[in-house]
Protein backbone atom coordinates (compact mmCIF):
# COMPACT_ATOMS: atom_id res chain seq x y z
CA UNK A 1 0.00 0.00 0.00
CA UNK A 2 1.80 3.40 -1.09
CA UNK A 3 0.74 6.43 -0.84
CA UNK A 4 -0.48 8.39 -4.03
CA UNK A 5 -1.47 11.98 -4.28
CA UNK A 6 -4.43 12.97 -2.75
CA UNK A 7 -5.30 14.87 -5.81
CA UNK A 8 -5.71 11.55 -7.43
CA UNK A 9 -7.90 10.25 -5.46
CA UNK A 10 -10.89 10.73 -6.61
CA UNK A 11 -10.25 8.54 -10.10
CA UNK A 12 -10.58 6.10 -7.07
CA UNK A 13 -14.46 7.01 -6.57
CA UNK A 14 -15.59 8.51 -9.78
CA UNK A 15 -16.43 4.82 -11.43
CA UNK A 16 -18.70 4.69 -8.89
CA UNK A 17 -16.91 1.15 -6.80
CA UNK A 18 -18.52 -0.29 -3.59
CA UNK A 19 -16.49 0.64 -1.20
CA UNK A 20 -16.13 0.43 2.93
CA UNK A 21 -16.62 3.29 5.10
CA UNK A 22 -14.36 2.06 8.32
CA UNK A 23 -14.17 3.79 11.83
CA UNK A 24 -13.31 3.74 14.87
CA UNK A 25 -15.27 5.43 17.98
CA UNK A 26 -12.44 5.57 20.10
CA UNK A 27 -13.59 2.01 21.60
CA UNK A 28 -13.52 0.10 18.48
CA UNK A 29 -13.10 -0.19 14.77
CA UNK A 30 -16.18 -0.95 12.76
CA UNK A 31 -16.64 -1.21 8.76
CA UNK A 32 -19.68 -0.59 6.64
CA UNK A 33 -20.30 -1.58 2.93
CA UNK A 34 -21.97 1.49 0.89
CA UNK A 35 -22.37 2.43 -2.61
CA UNK A 36 -24.79 5.33 -2.17
CA UNK A 37 -21.39 7.76 -2.35
CA UNK A 38 -19.83 10.92 -4.84
CA UNK A 39 -17.36 12.68 -5.89
CA UNK A 40 -18.13 16.22 -4.85
CA UNK A 41 -14.98 18.30 -6.20
CA UNK A 42 -11.12 17.23 -7.28
CA UNK A 43 -9.46 18.33 -3.98
CA UNK A 44 -11.49 16.06 -3.19
CA UNK A 45 -14.70 16.09 -1.54
CA UNK A 46 -16.93 13.40 -1.84
CA UNK A 47 -20.95 12.62 -0.45
CA UNK A 48 -21.77 9.67 1.10
CA UNK A 49 -25.34 8.95 2.22
CA UNK A 50 -25.75 7.62 5.63
CA UNK A 51 -27.63 8.05 8.72
CA UNK A 52 -29.19 6.85 12.10
CA UNK A 53 -30.02 3.38 10.72
CA UNK A 54 -26.36 2.73 10.02
CA UNK A 55 -24.69 1.84 13.14
CA UNK A 56 -21.48 3.68 11.91
CA UNK A 57 -22.78 6.52 11.73
CA UNK A 58 -22.57 7.69 15.62
CA UNK A 59 -19.17 7.48 15.02
CA UNK A 60 -18.96 9.01 12.10
CA UNK A 61 -20.81 12.28 13.51
CA UNK A 62 -18.59 11.72 17.36
CA UNK A 63 -15.31 11.45 15.62
CA UNK A 64 -15.57 13.38 12.14
CA UNK A 65 -13.24 10.86 10.36
CA UNK A 66 -13.53 8.04 8.46
CA UNK A 67 -11.59 5.46 5.81
CA UNK A 68 -12.90 4.97 2.49
CA UNK A 69 -11.71 1.71 1.08
CA UNK A 70 -12.23 -0.11 -2.13
CA UNK A 71 -12.35 -3.62 -2.60
CA UNK A 72 -11.71 -5.70 -5.43
CA UNK A 73 -13.98 -8.48 -7.26
CA UNK A 74 -11.94 -11.72 -4.74
CA UNK A 75 -13.81 -9.52 -1.95
CA UNK A 76 -17.11 -9.80 -2.71
CA UNK A 77 -18.51 -12.20 -0.05
CA UNK A 78 -16.55 -10.03 1.96
CA UNK A 79 -18.60 -6.82 0.94
CA UNK A 80 -21.98 -8.79 1.06
CA UNK A 81 -21.06 -10.31 5.20
CA UNK A 82 -19.86 -6.72 5.80
CA UNK A 83 -23.30 -4.99 4.60
CA UNK A 84 -25.41 -7.52 6.51
CA UNK A 85 -24.63 -7.49 9.90
CA UNK A 86 -24.09 -4.87 12.01
CA UNK A 87 -21.03 -3.87 14.34
CA UNK A 88 -23.70 -3.34 16.66
CA UNK A 89 -23.01 -7.14 17.91
CA UNK A 90 -20.38 -8.39 15.80
CA UNK A 91 -16.28 -7.49 15.38
CA UNK A 92 -16.49 -7.20 11.40
CA UNK A 93 -12.42 -6.97 11.08
CA UNK A 94 -12.34 -10.24 12.93
CA UNK A 95 -15.24 -11.70 11.49
CA UNK A 96 -13.99 -11.32 7.71
CA UNK A 97 -10.48 -11.74 8.67
CA UNK A 98 -9.96 -8.19 7.26
CA UNK A 99 -6.04 -6.57 8.97
CA UNK A 100 -6.29 -2.91 10.46
CA UNK A 101 -3.34 -0.67 9.33
CA UNK A 102 -2.92 2.87 11.31
CA UNK A 103 -3.39 5.29 9.44
CA UNK A 104 -1.53 9.10 9.45
CA UNK A 105 -4.78 11.64 9.91
CA UNK A 106 -7.57 9.61 11.55
CA UNK A 107 -7.73 6.88 14.00
CA UNK A 108 -10.03 5.11 11.80
CA UNK A 109 -8.10 2.40 10.43
CA UNK A 110 -7.14 1.59 6.50
CA UNK A 111 -8.12 -1.95 5.42
CA UNK A 112 -5.04 -4.21 4.14
CA UNK A 113 -7.15 -6.29 1.86
CA UNK A 114 -8.25 -3.56 -0.22
CA UNK A 115 -7.21 -1.77 -3.40
CA UNK A 116 -7.10 1.41 -2.09
CA UNK A 117 -7.78 3.85 1.23
CA UNK A 118 -8.72 7.11 1.70
CA UNK A 119 -8.23 8.64 4.98
CA UNK A 120 -11.27 11.32 5.21
CA UNK A 121 -12.00 13.80 7.61
CA UNK A 122 -16.12 14.63 7.90
CA UNK A 123 -16.72 18.04 6.70
CA UNK A 124 -20.67 18.35 6.82
CA UNK A 125 -23.49 16.56 7.51
CA UNK A 126 -26.46 17.42 5.55
CA UNK A 127 -29.07 16.08 8.11
CA UNK A 128 -32.33 16.92 5.82
CA UNK A 129 -30.65 14.62 3.01
CA UNK A 130 -28.47 12.09 5.28
CA UNK A 131 -25.74 13.42 3.30
CA UNK A 132 -22.04 13.36 4.90
CA UNK A 133 -19.36 15.66 3.18
CA UNK A 134 -16.25 14.20 3.53
CA UNK A 135 -12.83 15.67 2.51
CA UNK A 136 -9.88 13.13 1.30
CA UNK A 137 -6.67 14.21 3.17
CA UNK A 138 -4.24 10.96 2.44
CA UNK A 139 -4.73 8.38 -0.26
CA UNK A 140 -3.56 4.69 -0.47
CA UNK A 141 -3.08 2.14 -3.92
CA UNK A 142 -1.82 -1.15 -3.40
CA UNK A 143 -0.07 -1.15 -7.21
CA UNK A 144 1.21 -4.70 -6.30
CA UNK A 145 -2.70 -6.13 -5.85
CA UNK A 146 -2.92 -8.47 -9.65
CA UNK A 147 -6.72 -8.30 -8.64
CA UNK A 148 -7.68 -4.29 -9.75
CA UNK A 149 -11.29 -5.06 -10.96
CA UNK A 150 -14.14 -3.03 -8.42
CA UNK A 151 -17.71 -4.03 -8.34
CA UNK A 152 -20.27 -1.61 -8.93
CA UNK A 153 -24.06 -3.11 -7.28
CA UNK A 154 -27.18 -2.71 -9.01
CA UNK A 155 -29.10 -2.63 -5.98
CA UNK A 156 -31.35 -6.08 -6.40
CA UNK A 157 -28.86 -8.35 -4.91
CA UNK A 158 -26.16 -8.66 -8.20
CA UNK A 159 -23.14 -6.55 -9.16
CA UNK A 160 -21.14 -5.59 -11.87
CA UNK A 161 -17.38 -6.17 -12.26
CA UNK A 162 -15.35 -3.85 -13.76
CA UNK A 163 -15.02 -4.98 -17.53
CA UNK A 164 -12.28 -3.70 -20.28
CA UNK A 165 -11.11 0.25 -20.39
CA UNK A 166 -11.38 2.44 -22.91
CA UNK A 167 -9.13 5.32 -23.63
CA UNK A 168 -10.95 8.62 -24.08
CA UNK A 169 -7.97 10.88 -22.98
CA UNK A 170 -6.72 12.43 -25.89
CA UNK A 171 -10.43 13.97 -26.29
CA UNK A 172 -11.15 14.47 -22.54
CA UNK A 173 -7.86 16.19 -22.24
CA UNK A 174 -9.38 20.09 -21.60
CA UNK A 175 -11.43 18.47 -18.79
CA UNK A 176 -9.02 16.37 -16.38
CA UNK A 177 -7.33 18.77 -13.99
CA UNK A 178 -3.78 19.01 -14.27
CA UNK A 179 -1.41 16.12 -12.65
CA UNK A 180 -4.41 13.54 -13.15
CA UNK B 1 -38.32 2.10 -24.29
CA UNK B 2 -40.99 1.27 -22.08
CA UNK B 3 -42.19 2.31 -18.47
CA UNK B 4 -40.96 0.83 -15.69
CA UNK B 5 -41.64 1.07 -11.58
CA UNK B 6 -40.74 4.20 -10.55
CA UNK B 7 -39.40 2.26 -6.82
CA UNK B 8 -36.96 0.07 -9.04
CA UNK B 9 -35.19 3.19 -10.77
CA UNK B 10 -32.48 3.47 -8.42
CA UNK B 11 -31.43 -0.28 -9.22
CA UNK B 12 -30.27 2.37 -12.79
CA UNK B 13 -28.30 4.12 -10.82
CA UNK B 14 -26.43 2.53 -8.13
CA UNK B 15 -23.77 1.45 -10.05
CA UNK B 16 -22.59 4.39 -10.99
CA UNK B 17 -22.58 4.70 -14.46
CA UNK B 18 -22.38 7.99 -16.90
CA UNK B 19 -25.37 9.91 -17.56
CA UNK B 20 -26.79 12.38 -19.44
CA UNK B 21 -28.45 15.08 -18.01
CA UNK B 22 -31.38 16.81 -20.13
CA UNK B 23 -33.22 20.14 -19.55
CA UNK B 24 -35.28 22.66 -21.19
CA UNK B 25 -35.30 26.03 -20.08
CA UNK B 26 -38.31 26.83 -22.17
CA UNK B 27 -36.70 27.98 -25.02
CA UNK B 28 -34.31 24.93 -26.00
CA UNK B 29 -33.85 21.45 -25.09
CA UNK B 30 -29.52 20.75 -23.47
CA UNK B 31 -28.04 17.94 -22.29
CA UNK B 32 -24.40 17.33 -19.96
CA UNK B 33 -22.49 14.55 -19.34
CA UNK B 34 -22.30 13.94 -15.84
CA UNK B 35 -20.84 11.12 -13.66
CA UNK B 36 -20.78 12.80 -10.21
CA UNK B 37 -24.49 10.89 -8.79
CA UNK B 38 -25.35 8.97 -5.84
CA UNK B 39 -28.73 7.68 -5.02
CA UNK B 40 -30.19 8.87 -1.62
CA UNK B 41 -33.08 7.02 -1.56
CA UNK B 42 -35.12 4.62 -3.07
CA UNK B 43 -38.45 6.43 -3.49
CA UNK B 44 -35.89 7.41 -5.89
CA UNK B 45 -34.40 10.45 -4.63
CA UNK B 46 -31.01 11.09 -6.45
CA UNK B 47 -28.17 13.50 -6.09
CA UNK B 48 -25.95 15.05 -8.69
CA UNK B 49 -22.91 18.05 -8.34
CA UNK B 50 -23.53 20.48 -10.43
CA UNK B 51 -23.22 24.42 -10.35
CA UNK B 52 -22.79 27.81 -12.49
CA UNK B 53 -20.01 26.01 -14.59
CA UNK B 54 -22.15 24.06 -16.13
CA UNK B 55 -24.69 25.81 -18.74
CA UNK B 56 -27.06 23.66 -17.92
CA UNK B 57 -27.44 24.38 -14.36
CA UNK B 58 -29.77 27.71 -14.63
CA UNK B 59 -32.35 25.68 -16.67
CA UNK B 60 -31.87 23.06 -13.46
CA UNK B 61 -32.80 26.27 -10.92
CA UNK B 62 -35.22 27.74 -13.05
CA UNK B 63 -37.60 24.96 -14.06
CA UNK B 64 -37.15 22.54 -11.37
CA UNK B 65 -36.75 19.37 -13.41
CA UNK B 66 -35.11 17.34 -15.93
CA UNK B 67 -34.05 14.08 -17.06
CA UNK B 68 -31.54 11.58 -16.14
CA UNK B 69 -30.71 9.54 -19.29
CA UNK B 70 -27.99 6.45 -19.42
CA UNK B 71 -26.31 5.48 -22.43
CA UNK B 72 -24.39 2.82 -23.38
CA UNK B 73 -21.36 1.63 -24.44
CA UNK B 74 -21.75 2.12 -27.71
CA UNK B 75 -22.48 5.72 -27.38
CA UNK B 76 -19.00 6.87 -25.56
CA UNK B 77 -18.16 8.96 -28.29
CA UNK B 78 -21.33 10.81 -27.84
CA UNK B 79 -20.53 10.78 -24.11
CA UNK B 80 -18.23 12.45 -24.40
CA UNK B 81 -18.63 14.41 -26.92
CA UNK B 82 -21.72 15.56 -25.40
CA UNK B 83 -19.23 16.43 -22.25
CA UNK B 84 -16.54 18.67 -23.82
CA UNK B 85 -18.83 21.36 -25.58
CA UNK B 86 -21.68 23.87 -24.33
CA UNK B 87 -24.78 24.27 -24.67
CA UNK B 88 -24.41 27.84 -24.53
CA UNK B 89 -23.21 27.60 -28.50
CA UNK B 90 -24.25 23.87 -29.53
CA UNK B 91 -27.63 22.55 -30.09
CA UNK B 92 -26.37 19.17 -28.98
CA UNK B 93 -29.19 17.33 -29.86
CA UNK B 94 -28.58 18.05 -33.53
CA UNK B 95 -24.96 17.73 -33.00
CA UNK B 96 -24.58 14.47 -31.93
CA UNK B 97 -28.18 12.83 -33.37
CA UNK B 98 -29.94 12.01 -30.21
CA UNK B 99 -33.67 11.77 -30.45
CA UNK B 100 -36.25 14.01 -28.01
CA UNK B 101 -38.68 11.91 -26.74
CA UNK B 102 -41.20 13.73 -24.89
CA UNK B 103 -42.15 12.75 -21.10
CA UNK B 104 -45.18 12.58 -19.03
CA UNK B 105 -44.13 14.68 -15.54
CA UNK B 106 -41.58 17.62 -17.22
CA UNK B 107 -40.54 19.53 -20.32
CA UNK B 108 -37.07 18.05 -20.55
CA UNK B 109 -37.01 15.51 -23.25
CA UNK B 110 -35.74 11.61 -22.47
CA UNK B 111 -33.91 10.67 -25.11
CA UNK B 112 -34.40 7.97 -27.34
CA UNK B 113 -31.11 6.36 -28.21
CA UNK B 114 -30.53 6.03 -23.64
CA UNK B 115 -31.02 2.49 -22.15
CA UNK B 116 -32.52 4.01 -19.72
CA UNK B 117 -34.59 7.52 -18.78
CA UNK B 118 -35.51 8.80 -15.14
CA UNK B 119 -38.02 11.96 -15.42
CA UNK B 120 -36.97 14.05 -12.20
CA UNK B 121 -37.90 17.47 -10.15
CA UNK B 122 -35.41 18.98 -8.57
CA UNK B 123 -36.82 18.91 -4.92
CA UNK B 124 -33.49 20.67 -3.41
CA UNK B 125 -30.06 22.47 -4.00
CA UNK B 126 -27.54 22.09 -1.30
CA UNK B 127 -25.67 25.61 -2.72
CA UNK B 128 -22.56 25.13 -0.41
CA UNK B 129 -21.79 21.82 -1.96
CA UNK B 130 -23.27 22.26 -5.17
CA UNK B 131 -25.51 19.38 -4.40
CA UNK B 132 -28.35 18.90 -6.76
CA UNK B 133 -31.26 16.82 -4.87
CA UNK B 134 -33.49 15.18 -7.53
CA UNK B 135 -36.59 13.44 -7.35
CA UNK B 136 -37.57 10.36 -9.45
CA UNK B 137 -41.15 10.77 -10.94
CA UNK B 138 -41.45 8.18 -14.27
CA UNK B 139 -38.91 5.68 -15.17
CA UNK B 140 -38.25 4.07 -18.68
CA UNK B 141 -36.21 0.99 -19.90
CA UNK B 142 -35.31 -0.54 -23.44
CA UNK B 143 -35.39 -4.10 -23.20
CA UNK B 144 -34.92 -4.26 -26.80
CA UNK B 145 -32.02 -3.18 -26.76
CA UNK B 146 -29.07 -5.38 -27.10
CA UNK B 147 -26.35 -3.06 -25.89
CA UNK B 148 -26.99 -2.91 -21.89
CA UNK B 149 -23.24 -2.38 -20.23
CA UNK B 150 -23.19 1.35 -19.19
CA UNK B 151 -19.80 3.35 -19.14
CA UNK B 152 -18.00 4.27 -15.37
CA UNK B 153 -15.76 7.15 -16.00
CA UNK B 154 -12.59 7.30 -14.16
CA UNK B 155 -11.81 11.05 -13.83
CA UNK B 156 -8.24 10.50 -16.26
CA UNK B 157 -10.15 10.42 -19.52
CA UNK B 158 -10.41 6.57 -19.73
CA UNK B 159 -13.88 4.59 -18.86
CA UNK B 160 -14.68 1.32 -17.48
CA UNK B 161 -17.04 -1.10 -19.29
CA UNK B 162 -19.44 -2.83 -17.40
CA UNK B 163 -17.93 -6.82 -17.41
CA UNK B 164 -19.83 -9.56 -15.67
CA UNK B 165 -22.70 -9.80 -12.86
CA UNK B 166 -22.35 -11.74 -9.85
CA UNK B 167 -25.74 -12.76 -8.39
CA UNK B 168 -25.62 -12.64 -4.81
CA UNK B 169 -29.54 -12.13 -4.14
CA UNK B 170 -29.61 -14.92 -1.35
CA UNK B 171 -27.38 -13.44 0.32
CA UNK B 172 -28.33 -9.66 0.28
CA UNK B 173 -31.96 -10.47 0.53
CA UNK B 174 -32.64 -8.30 3.89
CA UNK B 175 -31.31 -5.31 2.01
CA UNK B 176 -33.45 -5.14 -1.06
CA UNK B 177 -36.83 -2.99 -0.89
CA UNK B 178 -40.09 -4.66 -1.25
CA UNK B 179 -40.85 -5.38 -5.42
CA UNK B 180 -36.81 -4.81 -6.35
Amino acid sequence: MKRMPVGKAFTLMESGPVVFIATNDGKKANIMTITWTMVVDFTPLFAITTGPWNYSYAALRKTRECVIAIPTVDLIDTVVGVGTCSGADTDKFERFGLTRVKGRHVRAPLIRECLANIECKVIDIVKKHSIVVLEGVAAYFDGSRKEKRTLHAIGDGTFIVDGRRLDRRKAMRAKIPAGV
